[in-house]
């Protein structure tokens, strides 16, 4: 990864910690055309009360409506390993391919991504890990609600 | 499907029907648990602006944050068979039941649903079919762009 994209995966770290500040889910993600950054977005579980706005949903819809060809151009960075309702809308939009920070913590949908032709980059950065880590040990209802578990 | 189950199509036909006079995508959902809807929803790409806000998932954001334990036990009516996002979004949340209005005008995930152990009922409802004929006829553009296709 050149300095340009680690510039793009620290957009998405900084919506990260910006959740973890605003007592959410610290997961961040940046989308990225052609060079450009389209959006930046969170995951808005707690703040807004959410079921669906998890980093990468949020920053799509953050994006705006936009054109098919341009999420076909798009790269998505994210400091988390996507869950399938944000590998479905990857999948949906046709966006070629996913930047991503760590999957330690969590994987579910790379394989599954990987199928339907999208490229996975897996940077395995420690402040997303260390983020997710904290999130797991003081916050772990949270976390299991978000992703659908019994907590 | 019995009357009752009719009764919840009907209430998200009746949120299609709503979002077609409203300019937009006439596609409805509706969230039961347990006998009793938790919530309703409804395609908002055109009247909110919105990249994540189809039938289904608009729906479950109504629906609010739930623990686990209620998307396991529940029941999601859509109008239109449900695209990837939505569909990852049911897998995401272990929703183990999928009522779908229809699926001629648009079909993706039924076989990767079943797959994750999602039961799935098509009921070939003939107005959820009338609605989405006349949306392909003539809002061919916008349909194009809520299914990430050029249109």
């Amino acid at each position: 990864m050149d300095e340009h994209e680690q510039r793009f995966l620290d957009l998405a770290v900084e919506q990260a910690r910006t959740g973890w500040d605003e007592g959410g889910v610290p997961i961040g993600a940046a989308l990225v055309h052609d060079g450009e950054v389209l959006a930046v977005g969170r995951n808005r579980r707690v703040q807004l009360g959410s079921a669906i706005r998890h980093g990468e949903t949020d920053c799509l819809e953050n994006a705006g409506r936009q054109p098919a060809r341009v999420y076909r151009e798009s790269v998505l960075y994210t400091t988390l390993s996507p869950c399938y309702m944000c590998a479905g809308t990857v999948v949906l939009y046709g966006i070629p391919r996913v930047v991503v920070g760590e999957n330690r913590s969590f994987q579910a949908s790379e394989d599954w991504l990987r199928s339907h032709g999208v490229k996975i980059d897996v940077v395995d950065d420690a402040e997303c890990r260390r983020l997710m880590e904290r999130m797991m040990a003081e916050r772990p209802e949270v976390w299991a609600e978000d992703i659908g578990e019994e907590s």
